[in-house]
């Protein structure tokens, strides 16, 4: 919900790169989110985003059932890259879920999403389901875990510095400006 | 190492309380440090460490090896409740392992630090190999796992709200001072 405003603000661009965290959390050993794996952890995580969210005045409703399968919302994702409605199609996927109570899990969301983006929901779905879509998520996966990331958000800068979370956007985007000065 | 400084600046007050990570982390199914259970995340939590203290200015040298066993400095704490070295103590512990690539499970480098504080170090090294101090160091710890920490450094605030890291310290010194308003 951030990222735009602050990377306008340092004159800093973004580009969204969806990929799948259940391989990546697979490799870790993880068949869940570690929020549910770690119940100590697992609560204060959420109490935190809560606490976070008020701060900054974002809408939050934790996500009943969490995880979510994001398969479909990734794909739909992949399929968009390059268009117009995609930057904005990735931060409702996240908006729905965690500020609306919504499921991602089910198409009619997501096709919901894309009608009010003006988006063509029906060809685009049809091109989420593609081979050449769903292989390209697969290897978008490969080169994340390749990258070194292990949870999201995560925030690469050109010159291949990784930050993770919401708490290191701003570090991130003060490492690219930096480094393209 | 900026613990007191913002605390002190919001006009909060800080009481230290050591505990052992061990019996947490085990409760959690880790036998070691998850920096070391999951690579990729051990890999960047170093590099995230890096960042922040260059950033800060703070002294930083990878301990090695990591973990190292903080019985003894966690007794030798423990031992000093309420002492006027204490404090200093404590952050010493995490100067010399974390800035100076020294070993805390050393017993000659706690009796360093004790020295360096003026603290009659061969009467705090009897104390702490009591039972009456490994009894309070166990019922710390056990009290820290039912406040629901899982990790360190955690804060809590005196209505009892969670903090977990460094990059929660103004968070929680922010949440002490509106609460105590």
């Amino acid at each position: 919900m951030r990222v735009d405003a602050v990377a306008d603000s340092a004159d800093v661009g973004i580009r969204y790169r969806p990929f799948l965290l259940g391989p990546i959390f697979k490799a870790q050993g993880w068949d869940t989110s570690p929020f549910n794996i770690y119940e100590s952890k697992g609560r204060y995580m959420w109490r935190d985003l809560e606490r976070i969210c008020a701060d900054l005045a974002i809408p939050f409703r934790r996500p009943d059932p969490f995880p979510q399968n994001s398969l479909l919302a990734a794909r739909v994702a992949m399929a968009g890259t390059g268009e117009g409605w995609h930057d904005a199609f990735c931060r409702a996927v996240f908006r729905v879920q965690f500020g609306e109570g919504r499921r991602i899990d089910d198409a009619s969301v997501i096709e919901d999403i894309l009608n009010e983006l003006g988006a063509p929901a029906r060809d685009i779905l049809e091109l989420a389901g593609s081979d050449h879509v769903k292989l390209k998520l697969r290897a978008e996966t490969e080169q994340a875990s390749a990258r070194g990331i292990f949870g999201a958000p995560s925030f690469v800068t050109p010159d291949g510095e990784l930050f993770w979370g919401h708490d290191r956007l701003d570090a991130a985007i003060a490492w690219a400006k930096r480094r393209a000065g």
